[in-house]
């Protein structure tokens, strides 16, 4: 996999800020160049928006944050860059102007993405000295949850430069999808330009409410296609009958008077106050930030939900988050040096919203999901990682005893840590504490024994040597830390 | 709320079955008919695809399931119901004649919904003698999981009728919205063909293939519509500026040619075989039986995902899941006889697909999950119902034991019972078994004692004595039970 070791965006804003936040998290030092006098507080409030829903969206281990570095000129931020992405004002001569500058600074193996949502590459490359590297990478709001990045060749793009944009999207958790041929507003926008128009029709004609409109978009075909597309939809609709005859039934309504085919509705200063004055009922009193939480924090919900899907290999965004996690915990490696004198720090996390009860307070399963994870982080660190499991061995858990000490809460800051007890052949019992990271107070406590398995005979047999002697020189250094409060506790012994 | 007492469906077939599933599985009794000779198959499909996805989405307890009659003509099968859903085909003709004959032969109190897609209810009422009480009622496919129903009135439909049909929907799951004036194809369709034609024209010339252009969808617009629809979408983008000025921003856009205005594709043969051949590769050999599978199970895990939204109150068709779920608990009661010489059995469920690991295996925390749903079931039945929580007093987890015994696979049925060990004035004291339905094998166990607390104090209260009452009654039957094996263990205690 290619992977990006620097890289420069030039224009900061609130697309700019989403690329910005995609590659620092993804451990990327970034350049900025931006004159606009606000672009640092804007791309402040996006990253810090990143971190939040990516706090909630992964337990994986996110590298150490990469450094942005704010830079005086567009040449200094493009230098030593090998990914530049350009975010500036939708105008054809400001774009191709910044895009032949940098072009002219830019390193000449340097790929160049600009984020346009509807020009063509090929009048943006045109003054270019080294045009075959540029190529729109056109992402989609918010950009730092939302996967999708289309990738566009003008006439004197290479099709290597595609395949690699392509692959150092990868890391960074995105989706580059090539069009083959480039038009004006690619694919995307086109369907969205296309249905914005009829919703513009049926708000000035009184059919429904904005509020009424995103309703029949929510409880319905929206939900469908968060996880599958137009076509695949209507090939299952088609069902046994098959795709070409659900189709050629479609035929006839295409002709029908359904759609506002032929005009364009005039967007004057009625329709805006309309639409103006039902956006702000709808919302209720909710505020953008408020309303943005609450998109991320579903975006987030949703993402995970996906991830489970398909029998557990993920489906869609939800596959592309399950890759981009398994990258992270490749990428963290099981050789970790530790502290000897302390129980292992194993699990960072914020309690997540789809972790809460409708108090705000974790659920009672989240602690053991959180002690689960933090086992999966001890068995990573003795080299039982996902090959090891996909060759056919594991530890099971056979038995947990959990105690409540105090409230975790939404948002709230949170790590576990594990202490060895014991370790044999075949038997791995631990003691894990979950607490609140700020105040430093346990809020639980997890005991457990874990039995090394045969997978597929389903029975206990010795974990190897390699296994053993990390785990028991773990343990050995544990040996000398005192038994933590709570071990061997039965429900209901008295304290 | 009112409810539907008995409903009449005319019409079977995907639309038709996914309305029978919807009121068998909110326990309404269904007369069907269909004089379709495959009818019968159709309707049972659909029904078993609902049937499991009910079993994944919720926990809450469905009702008796409704009973089924296929009847001989359609005067029997609307007889007595004070719901009738017309779903037959999409002729005006047709739907016009099975209409009139429903008028007929329906109570006059009855409603009379038709599933058209496209059709004015003007004109389905016009030889109706009744004609006050026909609407539209058009759902959206998968019927049983997607909660729209677009709610549509003709001119001499009577506005109690809209007002009535939309509350008869809320306790079977639905969210019906009321469009304000009929038009053809009301509001969703309007917007999915606006979409679909363009898309038509995408592939026609080859900008992208089916899948790229499905990819476009669920990677980007398709997640945020899951949750919001266009416009607040759009808020959110607007940021602080306003929704008002990003719509003017938007003006110039409208009038590029960016859509293919003026000009409906020919969906001919070539197009058909074109669509339906990148619709083979996409699928990459998935059946539509699969993706069928596939796409409920994304729904389920995207609805569960949306329950938790909005901090844990719920948003859009997580909110109606949650509110759903809320009337099922009210309606199953807490005065339930039970058998005093058995632990008490209390969660029946499958195992869901956000449930399991990549193995197929139910991950470690859900076993807790469904011991907590066991612990809440017991609640609700001495009385701790969600009034009493909301009152400010509840019984907390404080210590848990858990032992796993075999093992919970995808699509499982899976049980659980409870044995209550002690209670007092704070404390209770309580034994789960989780079972595979089919073998009777218990696949886990768990203990836990609860604390009867002051949730605002935030400290331990005696339980009232309504409580206590109820709790003893079913511990003095439980005494006489012999202690299951594993009640006081430790972690690692030797057999």
């Amino acid at each position: 996999m290619t992977k990006i070791s620097k890289a420069a965006c030039i224009g900061g804003g609130v697309i700019g800020g989403g690329w910005i936040a995609r590659f620092l998290l993804a451990g990327i030092d970034v350049d900025v160049f931006d004159p606009h006098p606000e672009a640092g507080r804007i791309v402040g409030e996006v990253i810090a928006n990143a971190e939040k829903a990516y706090s909630m969206l992964t337990g994986a281990p996110l590298p150490p944050r990469g450094r942005l570095t704010f830079c005086e000129t567009l040449a200094e931020a493009v230098a030593g860059a090998d990914w530049i992405q350009e975010s500036v004002p939708e105008r054809l001569d400001l774009k191709r102007g910044v895009l032949t500058e940098i072009d002219a600074a830019a390193h000449q193996d340097a790929l160049i993405g600009s984020s346009t949502s509807g020009l063509l590459p090929t009048d943006l490359q045109r003054d270019m000295r080294h045009p075959e590297r540029l190529f729109v990478a056109h992402p989609y709001n918010p950009v730092y949850l939302l996967p999708l990045v289309e990738i566009v060749g003008g006439e004197k793009t290479s099709a290597a430069t595609i395949q690699t944009a392509i692959e150092r999207l990868a890391p960074i958790g995105m989706k580059g999808v090539h069009i083959a041929k480039e038009i004006e507003a690619f694919v995307g926008d086109r369907l969205l330009e296309a249905l914005w128009r009829e919703a513009l029709w049926l708000i000035h004609d009184d059919i429904c409410t904005v509020e009424t409109l995103d309703d029949v978009i929510r409880y319905s075909f929206g939900l469908r296609w968060a996880q599958m597309g137009l076509f695949q939809t209507y090939r299952i609709a088609g069902g046994e009958a098959g795709m070409r005859h659900f189709l050629a039934q479609f035929g006839p309504c295409l002709a029908w008077p359904w759609t506002k085919l032929t005009d364009v509705v005039d967007l004057d200063d009625a329709l805006i106050e309309k639409i103006g004055r039902q956006s702000d009922e709808q919302a209720a009193g909710l505020s953008i930030r408020e309303l943005e939480r609450i998109r991320d924090e579903n975006l987030v919900g949703i993402l995970q939900a996906l991830k489970g899907g398909h029998g557990g290999k993920g489906w869609g965004a939800g596959k592309l988050l399950k890759d981009f996690e398994q990258s992270l915990w490749a990428g963290a490696g099981g050789t970790a040096s530790f502290d000897p004198t302390k129980p292992l720090r194993l699990v960072d996390a914020k309690v997540s919203p789809a972790w809460v009860d409708y108090n705000g307070h974790m659920t009672e399963h989240r602690y053991l999901q959180l002690f689960g994870d933090t086992s999966d982080a001890l068995l990573r660190l003795i080299g039982v990682d996902l090959a090891y499991v996909e060759a056919g061995y594991s530890y099971y858990t056979v038995e947990s005893h959990i105690r409540h000490l105090g409230e975790a809460k939404l948002g709230q800051a949170i790590h576990s840590t594990c202490q060895i007890l014991s370790v044999d052949e075949k038997r791995l019992h631990v003691f894990h504490t979950l607490y609140d990271t700020a105040t430093r107070e346990a809020l639980a406590t997890g005991e457990h024994m874990l039995l090394h398995v045969d997978s597929k005979a389903g029975k206990a047999v010795a974990a190897p040597a390699a296994v053993l002697g990390k785990a028991m020189a773990i343990a050995a250094a544990h040996a000398k830390l005192a038994a933590p409060d709570g071990t061997g506790r039965h429900v209901g012994q008295k304290r």
